[in-house]
């Protein structure tokens, strides 16, 4: 059976988004400088369906890790923040299972993304996104809360941080508040470590809790 | 002049102490957790007044920092939750400029330690405290309220952030709350990242704004 993944791009101060993140802004004010280091990367552009654009370490990364889904979940906020900007041709080119409490039809967009509206909770979409990898990894997109739950829940295997030198100050935190993830320490395991300019990322597992 | 310079340990989730930290638990509940990698080191081992310890990058790193400083600035809950713990000889071995409403007469420590209270505010801690540093540098020991202060008003040069793999999910937070820092973003040059299994050490320079 495949891995559940993650990956997201995290100020210092621990922000993915800034504030204000929704429909007209869907990564928060400010929050296009999490993401600056990844427009100009080959492997970015080629999933917006453009070409060319920059090579290297960093693409090397990005290009491995979204080279391992066979399926993405993702919670409804998200979908709904990215549903204009991603267009007729969203970035995802696999099956992606929404975590929703509305109800509809399953939405098939050119590229291959099909969005799937799962309304009987997380749980519940991380086993048809299981089903539908078809022994590939899936990949968690965000947000944040839905993350945070499949971090509380033991439910994620492996987190790609990339850890963008800049203090948000405000927006959407990756991690919550204190308690939302259960308030016992969770430990990981490094596994990567890759530093360039503009980010750095991290690569852990969960630790499995001593039994 | 000397740099104003901080050098913090935080959890992957942007804690540097667990929580209920204070005089019965220095660390925080479980905050021992994020200083387990500096607990072996020799230059961490000789500031406690203790002979070996381990040597290698991190140690070097940590001696690198701890020789630039000629006198440090701390908050007073800092100085409150480490008097009992740092003992008749505290591992400072330089002049403390401790930032309180509590006037009180300097306390003289063995080892060349010795804190001065300052009941006029953080900017005239950090003045006595260059004075007194000789043209050398002024390290901030914390808390995270006084580190936030430095850094909203824009007088922290360099932070040197030990990063520590643990989501801790509670505790104090070393960038505090959405809006504590002043609400707009603000950059950091990363000048050296430094990986080793228990810690990802990232230095980072103050920016500064465009003008």
């Amino acid at each position: 059976m495949g891995e559940v993944i993650a990956r997201l791009a995290m100020s210092l101060d621990g922000y993915i988004a800034g504030p204000e993140s929704g429909r007209e802004h869907p990564l928060g004010i400010g929050g296009e400088r999490l993401h600056s280091w990844v427009f100009g990367l080959r492997t970015f552009r080629r999933m917006q369906g453009m070409e060319g654009g920059a090579g290297g370490p960093d693409d090397e990364l990005l290009a491995e890790h979204v080279a391992r889904p066979g399926a993405v979940v993702m919670g409804h906020g998200m979908y709904i923040t990215g549903e204009i900007p991603w267009g007729d041709e969203p970035p995802f080119h696999m099956p992606v299972f929404v975590v929703t409490r509305h109800p509809r039809e399953p939405l098939v967009k050119r590229g291959g993304t099909t969005f799937h509206f799962v309304t009987e909770g997380p749980e519940r979409a991380l086993e048809l996104a299981r089903e539908a990898a078809g022994g590939k990894d899936v990949s968690l997109a965000g947000g944040a809360d839905l993350v945070g739950q499949f971090i509380r829940d033991g439910r994620l295997d492996e987190l790609l941080l990339h850890v963008v030198p800049v203090l948000l100050c405000d927006g959407r935190r990756l991690f919550g508040d204190p308690g939302d993830l259960g308030g016992l320490p969770i430990e990981w395991r490094k596994t990567q470590v890759l530093d360039s300019p503009e980010v750095t990322h991290i690569r852990l597992r969960r630790t499995p809790p001593a039994s």
